[in-house]
């Protein structure tokens, strides 16, 4: 059967999975929270409706394995995650599952020939949005999960990490004594279809592209800045410890260093994407006292990242002694970079070239599960499909027919694992 | 009697009013609301048992008269606020009020000689903070509420300023009129005793200061920077429309007008006290598309503010064409500097230097109820209050013998009211 034909199928589960998941707005599917649980009782139905059978790990992150293939036997992966950011669209990471789970359904009706077996994992709890941590279902899955990323607390409930993961199934034990669940020796590749989540494909016309690397990223979930509250008409300005003024002469600093860095030649982006005064007393008539705001630096070169990480703690520095503030820091948080396999990611190329398509590489600006399993030394590679009006927002759109290219091209790449061809890397 | 032997009288007001408007941080007597109706109701009880008349206006602000004084004789008013911002201080406003009642009580007790009528009015409605809009109380008793005003909504509850005012005991239609029920033709002087909210009284070491003007305004509660959202690791600096960048821009430049315009001898003060990524939707990696954020200018020249104003919005438009944003403007509002009356002020100078205090003049950076009287055409005056720690937060502090001094200054310059000291101005 040519896979192309199963996109009834992927049609249904978007609309399904996209329909329990709208909010009004967007998509919410929230990380160890309701939206995601509701898409991960629904992918279960599905799965076991398809001859699928499903296993949920200690993170309760889902496996779907063929019935007639052997756990134990070293094995393909495909994975991605279930969880949206809150008012954030319905490819980002479902995309991958599903692309995952019709391979599964074509194997299963094509049979394996020289394959190795093949699991789907769906990830719980990768987007940073709801827990200011990114990869949680899968940091766990591979040990990597701590004691103090357990206490993080939820965005809007305040619940910490733990008991929502507890409340999702989870063994929080097994967690915590950091036990790797996930047998890296006896997996043979990590595979991970995503929609690209910036504007470079649809610029440059490629329904799909293979990834050559994903950036890190060095964050801070809360950087408060402190100064003193005043009344807005009383206090002159050389008085003043306006902390939105600092806040804001912060920010600039930091635009400016990003654009120097940019024309030499540096891989950096930079974002705070919530700042806020103090709701709770804040008023047009009062200077500010108090602004929370995060930070965030992503590039593919750790030496980038700590250098403008420096930089941040500098300008911090240099603006509290110019406007009496002070900045407290919570704990810093990063992700390193990743390189994908060259090995996989020419299965991936060669897969493409075959179905007629363009053969391009465009690398991962965002962060994916798939490159904790390259830093920990699993052959991975990541394909990326066209998606219009980038991610975490309503508006991205994913043409299915590029989504179905884009799994013909998984399938391929599946099916030559085994072939003896993963090894010419 | 010397109104000095007031003391505990003050004492009794200010403690029992800050005990029953105390929030858990500070002080919140919001207007229109809960907080302001049970300091007013105090006042009424407080006014009766002391043998003052209470009357409450269309506005529901209160006026208390002494009971053998005819209402229709011109007289001298003294007045001031009843609420606070949120979580605010004791003092400001409601001193100016207990300046005038214990007035009135020693007038009561000691009688008028050739000096005019006293009346004491307690505003409702001067904190901007409720509804973006300031001196609503005062506006209102001067015909100058309008029916747009009433539409304006409260910062928590939604509610309009019409509905609030009405279950407060307003006559929303008599406000909607814009008629004036406060007679400016037989009223002699408007004097307002006020806590300083600025530093200046504190560093100089004086315990009581003459108010020369009062710097006007020029607000927007509301301006929205639209950017386009976006994941923050996918879109490079050159695709990007980040809404905060462009506020921080924003505020960064306009710092650097006020600081020149300051070196130029310009008067002016410049704050964005509300500032705030959309918390539906923001979180750490995403490029926020919306910022929410509030302008004012203050300065005791119009031509500055609206000099200032331009800037403000040349800057918009500069940086809208520079990162593809746009800023949406709510109404602007403002309020006219103010110029004390030059003979009611030398009425207070005379009545400091007879107490043996240094005589000085020190503007009002904030605005006040006043400003509404001298624009009026109603001869108006200010006596300033030391005050520690600024105003609009908890920790103001101000001595109650320095309360009391201001007090008696008070009373003597509206004693000399109707014995032809005023008329050498």
């Amino acid at each position: 059967m040519d896979i192309l034909h199963l996109k009834p199928l992927a049609e249904q589960l978007f609309a399904d999975i996209g329909a329990l998941s709208f909010d009004g707005v967007g998509i919410t599917r929230d990380s160890y929270g309701a939206g995601e649980s509701a898409a991960a009782d629904y992918l279960c139905g599905f799965a076991e409706q398809h001859g699928l059978r499903v296993h949920r790990d200690k993170a309760a992150n889902l496996v779907f394995t063929l019935p007639d293939e052997n756990d134990s036997t070293p094995a393909a992966w495909v994975g991605s995650h279930m969880d949206s950011v809150p008012q954030g669209g319905n490819f980002d990471g479902l995309a991958g599952i599903v692309a995952g789970l019709l391979c599964q359904i074509a194997r299963r009706s094509q049979g394996a020939g020289e394959a190795v077996p093949l699991r789907v994992i769906a990830f719980r709890g990768e987007e940073s949005a709801w827990f200011g941590k990114a990869y949680m279902g899968s940091s766990a899955a591979l040990g990597k999960l701590t004691t103090d990323d357990l206490t993080l607390k939820h965005r809007h409930s305040g619940q910490t990490l733990a008991a929502c993961m507890a409340a999702s199934g989870a063994d929080i034990d097994a967690i915590a004594a950091q036990q790797s669940w996930f047998d890296r020796d006896r997996a043979v590749a990590y595979l991970e279809l995503h929609i690209e989540q910036g504007p470079v494909m649809v610029a440059r016309k490629l329904p799909l592209a293979v990834v050559p690397g994903i950036r890190g990223n060095v964050r801070h979930n809360h950087i408060t800045c402190i100064g003193e509250p005043g009344h807005s008409g009383a206090v002159p300005r050389w008085l003043r410890k306006d902390a939105m003024f600092a806040v804001a002469d912060l920010i600039a600093r930091l635009d400016e260093h990003w654009k120097v860095l940019l024309e030499r030649g540096s891989d950096l982006v930079v974002t705070t994407g919530m700042v806020s005064t103090d709701a709770v007393e804040h008023s047009i008539s009062r200077i500010p006292g108090k602004v929370d705001f995060s930070f965030e630096a992503r590039s593919k070169s750790m030496d980038t990242l700590e250098g403008f990480y420096q930089l941040l703690r500098t300008e911090c520095k240099a603006i509290s002694r110019d406007r009496g503030v002070r900045f407290e820091f919570d704990r810093r948080i990063e992700s390193a970079p990743a390189t994908m396999d060259a090995g996989l990611s020419r299965l991936l190329r060669d897969a493409c070239a075959n179905a007629d398509l363009p053969v391009e590489m465009v690398p991962s600006g965002a962060g994916h599960d798939a490159s904790l399993f390259a830093n920990a030394g699993v052959p991975t590679a990541m394909l990326f499909v066209r998606n219009e009006h980038g991610s975490h927002n309503p508006d991205e759109a994913m043409d299915l027919d590029d989504f179905m290219l884009g799994t013909k091209v998984l399938y391929q790449a599946l099916q030559d694992i085994g072939r003896g061809k993963i090894h010419d890397r």
